[in-house]
């Protein structure tokens, strides 16, 4: 059996959507995955409150370039600190880089249009930062948008069997309910925060004025959605995946996020645009999964296609170190493709519960003292 | 046995240093591999009748983004034509591109240093174009430089099982017989050269100001050899290939150009920087190879290390396009990794000589008309 399956058995993965759906795209995995990492900005990041992804909005402008130089050299470049929760946990960059050791994967970072641009080997496009999506006007993407996107997407798929496509967003989880909602998907107190309990109240007030001023009608196009209300990474990240699926298996890394990409996906899927929908699906971290202020799998079945999605059942509170123990309080849910990290090494290697933890024990403390 | 020994008897693919390390060599290369194509620019290209890769000096510093966007699009796209030689012949990047596609392969793009980037999905590292060698200060690299560029190797080397670094650098036999001759390498009448019958003494005056400007010393290092007489693309791809040969074979692919980037490879090795030089080869073509007025074996065999290295030997005598049978009068001998690009089709398809050149004259006529 594979290992997968085996996992899914065991109860190390487990399914968000339909498990018959899940069986069969995990079938199809074979052999350790390409795995990439697009980041992004959004200056609906700079609100205040809006995210715990960095201590200060401030701070926040560097999340995606330290997490990215913390998977590529192992320490950050930019700033000398590892960016964090200020409530504590470690950002969740720790898991995915213990996964990706644990598979010998070396990261391919993308930049979907970065505000602080990461000081490491960079696929870089040429698109800009996303603005406040309250403007209603976010993104501004070139002519060749799509070819240029699908030629990455070629470019990666043919290296692996299969790929992982993940994200370093701040602000994302906003952005994400802004797009789920601008392509008709209820996401309302649905999506996933990385502050305690979820901060819905300001989100959704932030989203509505993006709605608002965004004036989306009927004739409005899945990417006249995105460019309205979206961040970089969604239309990157979607095109990316249409081309890679028509090679092979594609798994979205990421939470709600994700979530919002695949109806961007599914959406573009109905407008026609050329993929093999079937080799689609998404991995997240259990702490998204069972989180009781969201719900993952209520956004994912209102696309008329379901997405085989699973969650990489983590289990944090053995843990020797405190800041990784309140993984379980959810004040850290996902990023960096810590889910989908996790997911690839239990199906790939095999690996533990226990030693996967050890491995991101030995990781934070090399990194937090 | 496999495809490239079986190639080496026939005499698709013929050795240009001993024998025996070639075989050994290709014994060794297991699939297809990861192809990335290394471009730069370096204002030596500027310099009136140095290079005829581009028609002029000013569609010069198109070619390297042209020959890109045609690998990866089919088409250009900065501007409307492929580059082309204004003696006739159709760029070697139609060879590139018909041995990529018999492979299935999708390139990697990678800007060293570009005065006009390829309008493609494009790693960067956020180096900058060279300078004219004349100056003696030819490039300024920053101090992170061989960190960054071991990143790359590393992220490109897990992929495959092995890589293949090429590169597009116009006026590049004049940057690489200056770095030949600045690291201690006998070049002088050595190097290929885009001109019917090479522009040796152009060359040689160009070379001799730039090493009586660099003055450099014993105590001089290998990158300092690079920084006052190089050109961008040789230390990247020298420390990229360092690195990825640490998990497997890595082929040079070029002629005279990556000769000089093998000098530098071997004075780093020698210097200490970390490596398995055994997994390091070059493939070029047969009119490098054969070129009555350059040596490549020569050069490469005043290192104390001998390179396996091969050429995949065309033949374009019986071909029906007019342009393409000019390759045999060596007006065109290489570029864009068509050597390397030809020897993997021949050891991963095990495709014929003939075969190979239809397609070549398939994908020319689609561009040429």
């Amino acid at each position: 059996m594979s290992h997968f399956l085996e996992a899914l058995n065991d109860g190390r993965i487990k399914a968000v959507t339909g498990e018959e759906a899940v069986r069969e795209f995990l079938g199809r995995l074979k052999g350790a995955p390409l795995f990439a990492c697009v980041v992004g900005s959004t200056d609906t990041a700079l609100i205040e409150g809006i995210s715990a992804a960095g201590a200060t909005a401030e701070k926040r402008r560097f999340t995606a370039a330290l997490d990215s130089e913390f998977l590529v050299y192992g320490t950050p470049v930019t700033l000398p600190e590892i960016p964090k929760n200020p409530l504590g946990p470690p950002s969740p960059v720790v898991i995915t880089q213990a996964a990706l050791h644990e598979m010998g994967i070396a990261p391919v970072i993308v930049d979907s249009g970065s505000d602080v641009p990461p000081a490491t080997p960079l696929y870089s496009l040429g698109f800009k930062p996303g603005k406040d999506i309250r403007t209603g006007k976010a993104l501004s993407l070139p002519e060749d948008f799509g070819k240029k996107a699908r030629a990455l997407g070629r470019a990666l798929a043919g290296q692996k069997e299969w790929l992982i496509l993940s994200e370093s967003v701040p602000g994302g989880t906003t952005t994400a309910l802004s797009l789920l909602e601008a392509l008709g998907f209820r996401a309302r107190g649905k999506v996933s925060s990385s502050m305690p309990g979820g901060n819905h109240s300001q989100k959704e007030e932030v989203v509505a004025q993006a709605l608002a001023s965004a004036k989306l009608g009927p004739k409005s196009t899945a990417l006249d959605a995105a460019c309205a209300v979206g961040d970089p990474m969604q239309p990157l990240v979607a095109f990316m995946a249409l081309e890679a699926s028509l090679k092979g298996p594609v798994v979205l890394g990421g939470g709600t996020q994700m979530a919002s990409v695949w109806a961007l996906i599914h959406r573009l899927w109905e407008e026609g645009e050329e993929c093999d929908i079937n080799n689609i699906g998404l991995a997240t971290t259990k702490w998204v999964a069972a989180d009781p202020a969201a719900d993952l799998a209520g956004i994912l079945l209102q696309a008329k296609k379901e997405i085989p999605a699973v969650a990489a059942w983590l289990d944090f509170a053995p843990s020797r170190h405190a800041g990784l123990r309140r993984y379980e309080e959810g004040l850290v849910k996902e990023g960096v493709g810590a889910g989908a990290a996790a997911f690839a090494a239990f199906g790939v290697t095999n690996i533990s519960n226990e030693k996967l933890l050890r491995k991101i024990e030995d990781i934070t403390e090399g990194v937090n003292g």
